[in-house]
């Protein structure tokens, strides 16, 4: 009898939190849609000081920026965390060229991965051999390698619905290629960018050399080249000349920028919202990752705007150096560790600014269960998808200190067509789909903080 | 006892029957994602004819690019239907000028609205009265419009997640604002754009002019000059003149454009697919509605790659005259019910090309369960609303009929940046977004097909 006073007690305590949810959550996506500034706030970001790799000077402006923008919005603490970075920088414009091909001479659209070694002036020459996998490659062995120039040529996969799936079984090749390459006596390598179309922008990126083995210099060359250079490939001996001008520098001091709105029962538990402040200098970083910045600072400016007070203090965070090394990310997470902070839980936006399709989730089962339990709140605003998991690359050192892991999951189709290229630039992003993540994640914000986990 | 027999049979074919439709919808995806042809017939489409009212030579052009493709295809029929259509023209450039603003003369960015009548050179003259509503518009009364241009500025109400909710929340300024000016005197009108966005491009669409009230000029704005013309409008009296050109010719001869491929059970049960050929005259019909066309044809060419045979027929429908007249939409309807033809189901593409994200269904509770227990099918390639009500317009004569009527859903935030404006162009779509939506209807096509509804 006790129990069904209790159930009949605790239905209406239920309804009435999922009806307030409701009624919070629709201040939140109202707030984000028709007075958000997120969207006002990328335009600083990406025209006035464009793209900003770790160690540059418009990666400084930006830690400004950010320290600004927050301080701005009047959170109760806005401050820097030191970081040390890695320094590379590209140089001189890239050239690449086929000197010999039964079509004459041709100038490729190339661009220097990130972190690679420089050519110099001298740049390098040399018989290109193509592949697709590194099985492949090691098949061919030193004999076929030797004092060649190495061209990794495997598409994205685009039966994937998810292009962060085709990127994945895609991406090593422009990681792990130079060292793989060189593993067998290659003097360079050129890869097929990183994209879900064929056209003429070549994508960066990040690789990283093997220990122990000789640093080579890498370039990504547009998939539309990447189709030429396979037909003159298929055609005939291919003589390639590429220069680089790029070179790694001695580690920079920068920093992550902090934003905190302080909790009003549980101040030192923490919930965080973050992107990664740095991108690649090619682009004005619009998508990647401008984008999930202004929208963790905007989260936390709609708590403001709309005077929720959160129980835990909730933080949003610009990590430093996602892009070539992980360092802000990596401090993030140390610092936590040193200072005994409590995460209720982490949430990444670096997918792009698109319009959200739901959250990834790397948590217990049953935190998970009970985040998916939030759904019906949110599948108004267009977020079904929470079956995935992961959170993001700047929040995984947190995962061993046991904090739930989240990311915002928006649409991906068009992502791999500006990833890391010329393109990732402002009129790119839409200001509802930008917003309406916003929203999501100050939303998510408030279910956490609410409901824990 | 029998009936735990009997369910025991059921299981495993229950089960059978769901991993047979996910194992042919994967094969869909996978033809529509790496062999699709929607992208490259689209365009041609644009390209190569560009905007096709109802009428123009382009839309003749149409009608024989939409018949050779599906002939090309080796379809089993491919015809064209007899539609009468109305003709209106823009004739030259319009032209909208504040006359005797604080902020001297300024030249607005505007679009004649179609169907409406031309000012002729010598064009309208009149003080700008500005209003949000209907309500207010009769508040003021004829003694306040007569003789007046009126402007109508109500936006788009952004707190929608659904931007053709916050569409149809405006749309009836653009519509019906011309003859509800008209009935208190008014010389014309000036409509603000339908668009999610505050920019300057002005956006087209048609108007319905009231039996027996006069009919008066009606342009569209862009939403930046709405927003400067009310800043001007709320500093004094405006005066503005406009000029158009336009003019409603004579009825012309046009065509529905149909493919088929035959049932092998049941050759006169119909399935449509379907989009409308015809386009505003501005831009080049790229989302509105060339993705619906191609999409619709690449469906059946889908089920032709695969060597799917239908058990009904399935039919491609381009629907002439969507945009100002609906009449292909109606003749279907009228020779389906003369010629007897029962329609399973009939979905329309008119949403633009954007990455899907459900299907809007109109029909019997027990047929829209029928078709929501098949999303777990369909939410591996993004498909996770069913919720919605809805078809497309050029099905809706269907309705009486008793066909259950069905509409592709893709992503609503970008379409109201580019939907009747001069920048409804091939550019704007994205070729996996546009393949996802094609495999979408033809997995459609074959679940109906399978199981009936």
């Amino acid at each position: 009898m006790k129990k069904i006073i209790l159930l009949l007690f605790l239905i209406p305590c239920l309804v009435w939190a999922q009806n307030n949810d409701e009624t919070v959550v629709k201040k939140i996506f109202d707030e984000a849609l028709v007075h958000g500034e997120a969207y006002d706030q990328l335009r600083v970001l990406t025209k006035d000081i464009g793209g900003r790799l770790a160690g540059s000077p418009e990666a400084a402006a930006a830690v400004e920026w950010a320290k600004q923008v927050m301080e701005s919005y009047e959170f109760d603490k806005v401050y820097l965390q030191e970081v040390m970075v890695p320094h590379w920088e590209r140089g001189q414009p890239e050239k690449a060229i086929i000197a010999n091909s039964t079509m004459g001479t041709i100038n490729l659209n190339i661009t220097a991965i990130g972190n690679s070694i420089g050519t110099g002036p001298k740049g390098v020459f040399g018989t290109v051999v193509e592949v697709k996998t590194f099985d492949a490659l090691k098949a061919l062995g030193k004999k076929n390698i030797e004092g060649k120039i190495v061209f990794f040529n495997r598409p994205f996969d685009q039966t994937h619905f998810s292009t962060f799936k085709a990127y994945g079984g895609a991406v090593n090749q422009r990681g792990a290629g130079a060292s793989e390459a060189a593993k067998l006596g290659a003097i360079g390598v050129i890869v097929r960018s990183m994209g879900s179309f064929d056209d003429d922008h070549p994508h960066t990126g990040a690789l990283n050399y093997a220990l122990n083995v000789p640093k080579i210099p890498a370039i990504a060359v547009s998939t539309n080249h990447a189709n030429l250079l396979s037909k003159v490939v298929a055609a005939g001996t291919v003589e390639l000349y590429f220069e680089t001008h790029c070179q790694v520098l001695e580690d920079k001091l920068s920093y992550n920028v902090i934003g905190e709105i302080k909790g009003s029962e549980f101040p030192n538990e923490y919930i965080v919202v973050g992107g990664h402040l740095d991108s690649w200098d090619n682009g004005e970083g619009a998508h990647d990752d401008g984008s999930g910045c202004v929208q963790s600072i905007e989260a936390l400016r709609i708590f403001k705007a709309l005077g929720i007070q959160p129980k835990r203090t909730i933080r949003a965070v610009m990590f430093m150096n996602e892009e070539n090394g992980l360092r802000g990310g990596r401090e993030y997470a140390k610092q936590a560790l040193a200072n005994k902070e409590t995460h209720l839980a982490a949430i990444e936006s670096d997918r792009g600014g698109f319009t959200p399709r739901g959250f990834t989730i790397s948590a217990t089962e049953e935190q998970r269960k009970k985040i998916q339990g939030w759904q019906s709140v949110l599948s108004p605003y267009g977020f079904f998808d929470f079956s995935q998991k992961g959170g993001g690359a700047d929040i995984s050192p947190l995962a061993p200190q046991g904090v739930p892991l989240m990311g915002l999951l928006p649409d991906s189709q068009r992502y791999f067509k500006i990833h890391h290229t010329a393109i990732d630039t402002f009129d790119k992003v839409n200001k509802r789909e930008l917003h309406l993540g916003a929203g999501g994640m100050a939303a998510m914000l408030y279910l956490l903080d609410q409901h824990g986990l």
